[in-house]
């Protein structure tokens, strides 16, 4: 076993939770927080008094949008009736969920606090006219208008298919084989497998990509508690480690990109993310990765290592993607099956690994348990305008 | 001399540096950021190849509002030339800066990173038209629409005067002291002194508070390079050390409140921040804390146990709190003069403290120049909605 940083105090998560992602109109940011702190209170082994967590840390992109009161961290501390704890909100685009974990874990890296709770939330189904109007109209007047998601994805789908000749059918089978490992998951939003056939009749939506081929809009939050060392074993004998984290950035303007085929924010998150941890790719034996779209899926496949470049669609076309494949991609459905609610994202991929290499998983629907050897699993975010930032998070059943 | 938490990397600030705050119309929020961010370099003893910043984090409160692309910290990794950088963005109300400034300090002291920059910044005056009907219709449809900081204060403020005494005179006394110290302030956006007469005679805005009570709308941004101890000599021989800091959260429901006279938050972040710092109030020679309105500077005097409660207007009243006096407070002429861009504001109060504590100020305007003996400053923020946010930072001339 490696080490994390020379002289860095070891994080492990202790707790981990989360609501079925999904569309939550009865229920308000608040309720969906609330019920993510309960469900990782609820999951540390040994109980946890809620009053040991010393510090929050809240993942929101948009809370304005969605009826929080843009106030920063502190509508976490009495949300989850602990007011008066240091709370802090972070913002990174697509990739806030998992830059909160990353902050939440230096917080307990530092010696700073012992337990810290960190929770990631977004409603997107219920945002008010008003809401969406303001987004509208907020930003720079020139450049950040009217701009969507596949303003660059497509593009950039186009050019792996010309420079690679990847194929609609093998985009496809990223949402065949996510959709089907979702319908495994009870906290996914879109349990139902779809064909390739039905993907690829699905109605194209920005050319090359089809409906199937697009993440759905949607409410949800996911917690973890994160403990130091030193604490670990108060609240559980199976804890999962923090091995790594990096993160990457890139240039925002589609115009200054050197490369429509890959994304530079992701490979620098994952070379840091490996650096710290000790590992490479080969020793990674499960990804949540960030599927937003089909094509994300094959080209962050290639960017994190784990395939050659121009390699990613043969990768999920092979089947080794696959849960009880050689290395299952996004076995809780991923983005795509179980939803994308922006600042809850990243977290609850880090959810579903701290169930899978406890091997919790087994006990909500055994079909979706992956099988580890050495117990290293990988979460991936990437996102912000054209695609500008990255998140890159290591977890293992050891000690680094 | 004490030390901050057991086993803590400590933490030293070794360059620091600010535009001057005011109106801004004819630079972006970008060019602020650049400026910002040059001058904590250019103020770097032993000079600095930026390639050695291996993080950033960036404080805004409304950044979409002004014009910046809403992507987290992507934003900032390009505008400085360091694209590629880690970033992250932080917001957490009117202490956004201050808290940026206390995750920076834990990316070092967790060893995560080894030189970190911190920028906070805002554009108060240009918030495009579109920009100001987004926020007047984002939010919560009953609860955060047509609040002003004036619903929270003037209340306060009353009650302090029917519970404590305290005066308009008390008050005004706190802008005629600030705007004394911001005229000798080259960085300050109003710079022009006030007479009693004049703060008195100001145009009352929300009873009892005046115009002259309250801080100007103001553009702006400010800097600091954060090192760990190993690598503190490589930059300069005369660093400025963090000795503490402390987060703590309130209510953010006026009628939730179980006092008017005082904000629990700032209370609870100050004794985190003499714990960590292991000093108290008397230890602490020159304070910038967060007089967004006169009596703020009051109330918070009291709560960071500079005086007994109910004793802030005396305290001003002594004069011992102007340059020169036992205790001084907001040498810079704090947000009632120098400005208060929200995200900036807690990062410049910061850079004051490590001007005043390196002796540089004497340069600038040798009027506004503190004289130390320990050599420790204490900042304070406090806001967001009902002020259920605050952030405390201690500074040292000696290592803790």
């Amino acid at each position: 076993m490696t080490s994390t940083k020379p002289g860095m105090r070891r994080v492990a998560m202790v707790g981990a939770g989360m609501v079925p992602f999904g569309e939550h109109f009865d229920k308000g940011w608040d309720e969906l927080v609330q019920r993510a702190f309960l469900a990782a209170v609820g999951s540390v082994d040994k109980g946890l008094d809620r009053r040991e967590i010393e510090a929050g840390f809240i993942g929101a992109c948009r809370p304005g949008l969605h009826g929080q009161q843009t106030q920063g961290g502190v509508s976490l501390s009495g949300t989850i009736g602990l007011l008066g704890m240091p709370a802090s909100r972070i913002e990174n685009g697509c990739p806030t969920g998992s830059e909160t974990v990353r902050i939440g874990a230096m917080a307990v890296a530092s010696r700073w606090h012992d337990l810290v709770l960190v929770v990631g939330y977004e409603k997107m189904r219920d945002a008010t006219v008003e809401g969406l109007l303001g987004i509208a109209l907020e930003g720079h007047p020139i450049h950040n208008r009217g701009e969507t998601a596949l303003n660059h994805f497509a593009p950039q789908a186009r050019a792996h298919m010309e420079t690679y000749g990847t194929t609609a059918e093998q985009m496809a089978l990223v949402s065949v084989k996510n959709h089907a490992n979702g319908s495994h998951d009870p906290y996914a939003h879109h349990k139902k497998p779809v064909t390739l056939d039905e993907v690829m009749a699905s109605p194209l939506i920005c050319d090359p990509l089809r409906l199937l081929d697009c993440c759905p809009q949607t409410d949800g939050a996911a917690a973890v508690l994160l403990a130091g060392e030193e604490v670990v074993d108060r609240y559980t004998d199976n804890p999962v480690w923090l091995w790594g984290a990096g993160n990457g950035t890139d240039t925002y303007w589609m115009h200054e990109k050197e490369t429509l085929t890959s994304f530079p924010a992701t490979k620098l998150a994952a070379e840091r993310a490996y650096a710290m941890a000790g590992v490479g790719p080969t020793d990674i034996e499960m990804v949540e990765l960030h599927d937003c779209f089909t094509i994300m899926e094959i080209i962050s496949s290639e960017d994190l290592g784990l395939t050659e470049p121009g390699k990613g669609g043969q990768l999920v076309e092979s089947g080794d993607t696959m849960i009880g494949g050689r290395l299952p991609i996004n076995p809780s459905g991923g983005l795509l099956s179980k939803g994308h609610p922006l600042g809850a994202s990243g977290v609850a991929q880090i959810v579903e690994i701290f169930w899978q290499l406890r091997g919790d998983v087994a006990a909500q629907d055994a079909a979706r348990q992956v099988e580890f050897r050495r117990g290293l699993a990988l979460q991936h975010n990437a996102g912000g305008k054209a695609i500008s930032n990255s998140v890159v998070t290591i977890w293992g059943q050891d000690k680094p």
